[in-house]
């Protein structure tokens, strides 16, 4: 069997069933399955720790994205992870295949790019390596980070009945991706707003401790691959099923727009679009309100009640009162 | 100016210059500039972080190495930095980038190495990342390790009448590239002991500990990129000179007669060779005797004494009685 066809989410779980993969351990408090690895270092807080790659022409082209843009996006989807347990980020480690005929100037807006990211949220480069490569760049990011241990979030621990809270708006990164595809770099005069969602996108690290502080939030995680694969990884690490209402879903005017334009569904788009990194939580009823209240009153990102944790499955209610896979959105892309 | 003007040290000198990378800072102990950064979190041990990557066609051609060797090594250089500090491996995060159409079982080898090389030097894998490529597979490890605090070797702190002792010996990971090269696959029937010194190096984790336990070690680094890469590295940080006595370099029978085989110098190959991933240190010269003791009474490791720690240049003392810099034996093969 090809790797292709066995699919990421396979290929942890055949590598943990052949014991090649720690999910716990003594000092390891959650390895691989969530967002970052918890380690408990000490007596203090938890050490956060997650590893994401960037490859181009998988992960980018770089004709649509700026070397500034693209050191800021290799780190700020690893911050995303730290954000998702609710932790703040620390440390930061680069480490870089860049092909040898690249100008020193496109690496120093790189390397600004990453730099600039880690500090917004608190972090540094502490680290790395830098490798020569053939044909693709490439950029691992190891980002580590910190969390209270009574704040610590993870993606198992929704309950039945829980609200299902998304921060921001989903399926802006996707749609400012589908301009890009279509329209090359003039998107970038199309929609300034999707495309800079899609190239330079903003971890919810403050929303993220706020959120946790109250208390009230049973499972965190950030959406990274789209609701419509995100919410079953929860749902599945929780045990639980899911309805989303999709006309509650978060949906930006200027995303309602492209998709108009683009003959494209809105829904779709917010349901199945990745990289939008926004938080997704199971809150417990009686503090959905409050969780909502405290974030969008230290923060100026906006939060929504998208739908209520089930006994299962994971589905999504449509307009037209049916209910859907919520899968299906992601589907229409593949 | 293009990267391969700059080369790598110029690089990392120019991002410290601008701000982007972190040479020490609270809780930073050792930043960019050592074999891994040295983070002090809480109050007991000092924790190692270091990361590295390798490349198909960069660092790598597959049909010379299986993917069980290559899993190891990814992994292997990785906690030869950790030994470097006289650390121990703690946990390991794997990103890999591999193409759609790799097949499981070639998979499923690569991580069965990567495992089982972290658990033989007591780590475990805890997380990381896969990831689709185009053309090249790509490992980039992110190795974490604890050092106590009186234990840490950094590269600096070589002084003045320093013995310079290196542990096993050398070239012998350079005289097997050099058949692999030549031969192809062939190579490993020509000298399976060469070759298997470059395609699964030992990490010198026990030997480092042990001499560090001594008291008597002033720096240390591993030899990734030979001595005549890395000794100049050890002085620089250091701020100081070396002469190294070339008949003294520790090398095997196996590298002199395959040196003879293939018309090159086992010294040159010894001094200019890389990915040795033996330990050099600068020991205090009454403690030198006491160091190589406790190594070679503890692991099945020798030590040998090279030469000494001086007020500079860097360079060596060849059998002819003449002296030539150091990078002499590497530029040979540039």
């Amino acid at each position: 069997m090809k790797l292709s066809e066995l699919g990421e989410l396979g290929l942890i779980q055949r590598l943990i069933e052949q014991g090649f993969l720690a999910k716990s351990g003594p000092g390891l408090v959650v390895g691989v399955g969530d967002d970052a690895a918890v380690l408990a270092i000490g007596d203090g807080d938890y050490t956060l720790v997650t590893t994401d790659m960037l490859t181009e022409r998988m992960d980018y082209l770089p004709g649509w994205i700026t070397p500034y843009e693209l050191g800021w996006k290799s780190v700020a989807v690893n911050i995303s992870d730290i954000a998702a347990m609710a932790g703040f980020p620390t440390w930061t480690f680069a480490s870089i295949g860049l092909k040898p005929d690249t100008e020193i100037e496109y690496v120093d807006e790189l390397y600004r790019g990453m730099s600039e990211c880690a500090r917004r949220f608190g972090s540094e480069i502490a680290g790395g390596d830098t490798n020569g490569v053939k044909d693709d760049d490439t950029f691992s990011i190891t980002q580590m980070g910190q969390v209270e241990r009574s704040l610590l979030m993870l993606r198992s621990g929704a309950k039945l009945g829980d609200r299902i809270l998304v921060t921001g708006s989903l399926g802006d990164s996707r749609g400012g991706l589908e301009l890009l595809l279509k329209y090359g770099p003039d998107a970038r005069r199309i929609s300034p707003h999707l495309t800079a969602s899609h190239v330079m996108p903003m971890p919810r690290v403050p929303e993220a401790r706020v959120a946790a502080e109250t208390g009230f939030v049973h499972a965190m995680m950030d959406l990274s691959d789209g609701l419509g694969a995100d919410l079953p990884k929860l749902c599945k690490a929780s045990g639980v099923g899911a309805v989303i209402h999709a006309d509650r879903l978060p949906i930006s005017d200027e995303l309602r727009r492209i998709a108009d334009m683009l003959g494209m569904s809105a829904i779709n788009l917010a349901a199945g679009g990745g990289e939008d990194f926004e938080l997704l939580m199971a809150v417990d009823p009686s503090g959905a309100d409050a969780v909502i209240q405290a974030v969008e009153d230290s923060t100026d990102t906006s939060v929504t009640d998208i739908g209520e944790i089930t006994q299962g499955p994971v589905e999504m209610l449509l307009p037209d009162g049916t209910r859907a896979p919520i899968t299906l959105g992601w589907e229409h892309f593949a």
